[in-house]
């Protein structure tokens, strides 16, 4: 009996997208607001979806409350009611996109799981703009 | 043209997880307030999604109604408005867990379906928490 | 500046919508399936919402962690994942409807609140279900 | 690093099930009220869901702008505050049906979009009715 | 103890927005693409709160169900997949705007409910738009 | 026929919690992590709530369309992807809580409605935070 738990969580912060390696015209063409110098937010809504067999003992693929807390622990306590570029140390170098932040929790995520467990990222950016990312 | 239909249907219950193989102590290590005794509940949403070829004659895959009147006879009769431990055959030896409520929900409606379609199961136990069975 | 402001909450229960002072048909015919005798339960939501005047200090009317802790210590504590007719002792003389859910949640929440807030509550049974409650 | 985003977009029109091979009759016994011939209506949710290599130089796989400006001018513009069998082209010979309005769109957008990218159709006719299409 | 009982419902129509008394130019100037003479529609979403006294024997304002069949027989029945400009009686002659369906549903209700009994109606036309109608 | 129409907006946007009167360690003392120096961010959910009279010749008390283009041009240019202790003129002297945000934005929009109207902003800093404000 092979399944997908999944488990949603968020946080709010501010971020901006800028390419330091290009001109302040090239990142304001590219980006456009997303790129305004004094950094805007979002709610930041996040579903982990982690796919194993059952245990017959538990019924369970995964205690969601242990997964939950790896969520908080690995992911919220770092990003909420922070300034993502400023204060995370992978976005020093990674511009801090839908896709680059579902990236990196599906990075910080997954050495803590079961090795035979598959993961995917859903982050929300805004209810309209959402990426997926399987570790691919 | 293979393509995927999906209907909602949904069910409040009363359950609680335990493990009679186990001693009380076992069951509340693992379950924790889902254990316990004197049941608790929630408003189950469900997602049905068969995926099949559309009917050139009709434009569908399978007729809406007739999904919706199977998820209704199949499942919600059964589990609406009850005890799903004390209730539902198949939950005498098994517990009603998230992941095992999907695995007796596909079960219950993959029969019925034209073998050719596959059948995905989508159970939230909570806006936050939910579970997706393919049959595997 | 008087204003009001909301707070989301949630809690798992089970309960049966039970008269003892009427027959067991009487019920029946009263509740119907909500009457069931081995209970069923909901993912109650919760919206609690609080009028007063903006402290211009700080620019909050009520600090929300304040509002959600009050939320947390006086109805999930003892709602959450609990039988509502068993487990919380305003319902042992009190049938457990939502009209009188969010009237018990009204009399937890006013003592702790300044005299001269104005408190209502809004329950949801279910997304479709709901009752407003201002202490009338 | 290769990932899926995903766009939500939305457009209301009337429509009306019938299969002009058919006799009155058979219409509506296969179609019901939706082939009510006064036409009824939706709100229709889209989401488009592409799929292709994250663009270092970016952090994106494609710009959410230009994949909601594809969405405005290749779908919205004509189906919103439209009646679907009157005036969209694709309707004329093909029931609307949603399953066959996601195809319409999946072929709308297909060419648009670099050869490389998957795309991914999902439409909601109702909350709960909804169709997912891949272009197989 | 005084409380608002609410029900959501739901129907699906087709409508255009259109005033016989003025030309097709000052129809258009006036109303735009809602003019559109093809129709377009909409998934229209309901909350229907009735406001009344606590009934100690029930613990209820009013049985739900019995609201719910109200809602069903005198709203839904007649509106949902159907053309509200050509088959519902009042929009011959009052144009369906969100603000007179709101009132019209307002006034078919209110006779059939105990005369103390408040009645608010809540009228989405979409997601993003909505009317709320109290009967003044 | 005194209707009340209502219109969604969003926009999404950097702020800080912070009294300059105060000390570093009251801020925090008050504030918490809404106190974070480097800015946090909310997709910001905005309702306006206008209540007049219908106008008979059109069915509406507001065209949408013109609410909307005002909660565009007097709310959303100016919030919009902005950073709001920085960027927006009212919160040079005004803590950028939610209740300051829904008073700032009552006193932009109030001027442009006619006076007979009435005017309720719903501002949500989060699906589990929010505010309303009627201009008292």
């Amino acid at each position: 009996m092979r399944m997908t738990v999944c488990r949603k969580g968020h946080f709010n912060a501010a971020h901006r997208l800028h390419n330091p390696a290009l001109s302040d015209q090239e990142n304001e063409a590219l980006f456009g607001k997303c790129n305004y110098p004094h950094y805007h937010g979002h709610n930041y809504d996040l579903i982990v979806k982690v796919t194993g067999e059952v245990d017959p003992k538990t019924g369970y693929v995964i205690d969601m409350k242990v997964l939950s807390d790896l969520i908080e622990k690995l992911v919220v306590e770092d990003f909420d009611h922070k300034n993502l570029n400023l204060d995370v140390e992978e976005f020093k170098t990674l511009i801090p996109s839908a896709e680059h932040i579902a990236y990196v929790i599906w990075h910080r995520l997954k050495p803590h799981l079961p090795e035979t467990f598959e993961l995917l990222i859903v982050l929300y950016e805004t209810p309209r703009n959402f990426v997926e990312y399987a570790g691919n």
